[in-house]
């Protein structure tokens, strides 16, 4: 059994990964880290675990995280400068959900974070968890920068056709739209039911620090610099990032072609299921599960594929993929404890 | 493994107990059986189980069904009539979804249902699958009547106060409120989203079917014929039925003695959760398990209990508790493949 | 035109009184008062009323105020206290949305809020603002207690019965449901929109203040003491309260005799209307409207009346009622600016 | 007073129009064509109406129209082609919500509809009724083509950049989120309340056929043949539409800049709000009204203006705009009976 602890479990990327491992064949959960809920069961603050788990939340700990395999991070950004370093100098394995070691380059970090980074060396030894672009790195890595939920959909969504060399580098335009557990556990009148349910809206456009995530997966595929909009919303459900993704095509291809190229591309991929033509993906069809769904339209008139991509935003975005990660670094299937089809209703 | 056949695959009922039979270890789904979707694979019609289950469903063909070692069924009224006996004929052990086997006496069966009873013999050997009123019986059952979900909701809430002879046994009220997966996937204008979201309703006050469940069982538990009025509520949301329960006290009691009488009650059961005192129980904590949570207070004023019980519909309320009833059957615990948490999201 | 000024203005049913307002045709609005936007026009708070509505928020003024005709109070208990004596010293028309001013006898008041009240002279004098039962003392009230939105729902479906004297005066249940709104504007993790979409669940259970309320008023027209049980229920809608009330009949009757009583009570009631036998109401119906609907049945078996009353707690259950209330006071037609259809979609 | 018929009043644009006409000082409402309800007063069909509005539904009467001023007409696709050009014929002025009548070239409507059109003489005289760009031929029309509600919001959101010359003609992208109502009354199981909440997609990616809608009007601003990506979503809300669009820009601007030209361009209109620099629109914003909020940043990085545009499928989208263009069609103040904050709760 795999030891495993998980710092800032009452966060809601940080209870799901408390579900996730739960179910998980091969993983004890060791270790709880609350700050806030400090001495109280799990099950007393997300009481859907009672009967079911009873792991007590404590403060961070490092002697008894100690005890661990690995640790996941999905600490306040303060928290985890100090705290990751310390976990890999005492040889525990760690998966980060924070934007902090997804960087190749340190400069990015800091021009999209506005701060100099803590951990530089720590950055460049870590990798990238994207599992199904990097799996051969995550298998050795001692630390895991975990990606983002937008990030992932969308990476996910574009590859095949920037891999291909088919798709015009300028003008890639990423929509995306998430469900508000992206938004975290934290209160905000922005979240208050009243004012999130019936309203959907777009924020932090041309901002939003996941665009220098994508540019850099989607600059590493083409082997060239690109720059994309990433335009992230906010609409009146739970769980989802439907990510539509607009790019032009250097020749005349038809939807034909490039579905067959998507499914291809990632044809020996548990977790990507490309639709057949005609068909697109909905958030339901992904919803607690860790499959990401990507469905694909070319706009011959215009030379222009229209990407959707869809995953949800806290297992694949998050919780599963951290998962995912996990299996691969301890040698285990990478399925384990997350082949199940997801809830729809 | 147990061959297991789902007929009515398709519907929300069926396509949960496909869900959790995907999960369940001890388990093979060898047929599913769908009317509308005859040649089609699951994972066509709920999409949420692409690459995990690619089972076809077929029109209901007793022959291949009889390889099978227990069919779940879920069909419409009409064809579960003919279908039923046909398959205990065949030595095949079945739990019925549908109202028709929950029943001790034909007679109310007949005056709730407005018709004749189309297999009397059956109805008396089959069992009322409560599992936690009638364990004993499940396990040596055929034919099981799996409890409907504002019956199961009800009945448990109400169960420690009536078997304890503490209740008066008249003026008992369940108020109860129940998501919308509970009308089922057949269209209908109150179900359109537009209808039904920021809306909520009472429908067939005094005369809703599950009234006659919930009195069986509780007159049973408390020796007496007792006589109830439940009102359902429609409230817009999928999953969950919280019933709000009124029963007057023969004599003075407090929270605190009524809360220990549920709490000794249910002391073994591993799926039923009393909440402390000073709490109460949410749909959210239930959603996605096969869990029942129950809350009481007592109204000192007024001598009477108050208990809020809450499930969700389509597991334990249906598919849930249909793989209970299974597990008991063929001498697995109880427990095996339903053991999970919920969503909670 | 009648000089209004609304204190507490950025609230929920605040700003609902705005809105509602601003479509009066004999209202001016003079002053809104709000802690926390001073500064700021109210169109900057609720960006739905740029172009329409551009006064400015301000910190309480009574000087301003004193301009105005009329002030409707919605303020946090601690403000509305020495607020108020003020204003009405000053010779302003209070309309209070409070608690405060709804008690006939000061004790009850202090033992269902706990604490003594500040002003029981004008407690004393104040009228009890539901205007189709009190409607003559509304007229020549300097001073209302505007109702709570669960009081105004339940009384006014239970009233017929108990008016009548055909009700038999124990066990009657009230079991409300509330969508979000009635929650108010305030953070809280219990309205956060992931944990309150998707759930439903009760609280207060016999110990919420409406009861004291409706105790009141059902006693005055029944003309004994009366004692309900009343529970309140949270359910992920932001408008509406659905009341099903339980009243046992000392007689038999039919549906059709009660339906009849009903219709005949508030035959002359603009804002009430009783269903036809065999329908009933929905929340839906008297969204974004001062209606109250109610429908009856008569469960026979039980010789009990099952009530189900609705209305929008944000309208008729609060700033609706306020002007109606304004209107019956400054002798216009009570449905003024009120008689709209709702939103139904 | 303006004598109104609405036919196909029954669907969900219809009675949104029958809304708006109640509360219309200068309406009265004579005639509601409903096939499905003929016979049924409006208030037996939208309960919301009780005690409001009590017209009588009727099957499609041309004689009683004709004692009508004007007709809106919200009718099936068959229907609609003989009543029209009738009405026409008996000097009825009409304003259709179909797309029948939106276009200046027959070819694009025959192409983007598949059939040709059946009154291409009246097609030529009728006005395509976006108020602000074609407010002067509005006032002179007997035929209204009422633009879509995609359209409407599209358009208006593209206007400034397009007439200005700043923007590049290729590669613009809108990118469309729709609420449920926009998809009508009709009963289909992707509109049931459970497949839809919890759940967005995109559909009729390249093929939607407001894309000629919104290319048409494009166009004519930008005095240049103009292609774009459009792509419609549906997510779970009932009413709304947000458009987020992509233009590039043919030289460098900052944010402030193309602000100032939107707040320019739309000065003198009343239901267009342009956000201040910094500030977005959001749905909630404009649900239940009649304006179109318009927010910009331009993506200094990528020389990209992102603008989101949003408005109320029903009201702006639909009926409200349909009201406005009667206004001005009979020289009423274009915001007669408009001029509401919209619910925002």
């Amino acid at each position: 059994m795999i030891k495993a602890a998980v710092l800032g479990a009452t966060g809601y990327a940080g209870i799901e990964l408390v579900r996730i491992l739960s179910n998980h064949p091969e993983v004890s959960i060791e270790f709880l880290g609350s700050q806030s809920f400090d001495g109280k069961k799990i099950s007393e603050v997300y009481k859907n675990f009672e009967h079911v788990l009873d792991v007590n939340c404590s403060e961070l700990n490092l002697d008894e995280v100690q005890k661990c395999d690995v640790a996941f991070t999905a600490l306040p950004h303060g928290a985890s400068k100090t705290v990751i370093p310390e976990l890999i100098n005492r040889g525990i394995k760690v998966i980060d959900l924070s934007g902090d070691f997804r960087y190749d380059d340190v400069k990015v970090y800091e021009e999209w974070y506005g701060e100099e980074h803590s951990s530089p060396e720590l950055l460049k030894e870590s990798v990238y968890g994207l599992c199904e672009l990097h799996r051969d790195e995550v298998k050795d890595a001692r630390l895991i920068g975990n990606p983002g939920c937008y990030t992932t959909c969308s990476i996910l969504g574009a590859a095949p056709l920037l891999a291909s060399g088919l798709a015009e580098t300028k003008n890639i335009i990423v929509d995306a739209k998430s469900g508000v557990t992206g938004a975290g556990r934290g209160l905000g009148l922005a979240y208050h039911f009243c004012e999130c349910t019936e309203n959907s809206k777009a924020y932090k456009i041309a901002t939003h620090r996941h665009t220098s995530e994508i540019e850099q997966e989607l600059s590493k595929l083409a082997g060239e610099e690109i720059m994309i909009s990433f335009t992230p919303h906010l609409i009146p459900q739970k769980r989802g990032i439907l990510s539509t993704i607009y790019i032009n095509l250097k020749e005349k291809h038809t939807t034909e072609e490039i579905v067959r190229l998507y499914k291809d591309y990632f044809k020996d991929e548990f977790f990507v299921r490309v639709k057949d033509m005609g068909e697109l993906p909905e958030t339901k069809h992904v919803a607690g599960s860790n499959f990401v769904d990507i469905g694909v339209v070319v706009d011959e008139r215009l030379q222009r594929a229209v990407v959707v991509s869809t995953l949800d935003n806290i297992v694949k975005g998050a919780a599963g993929q951290a998962v995912q990660n996990m299996n691969l670094m301890f040698g285990l299937d990478e399925k384990t404890g997350l082949a199940n089809a997801g809830f729809y209703l």
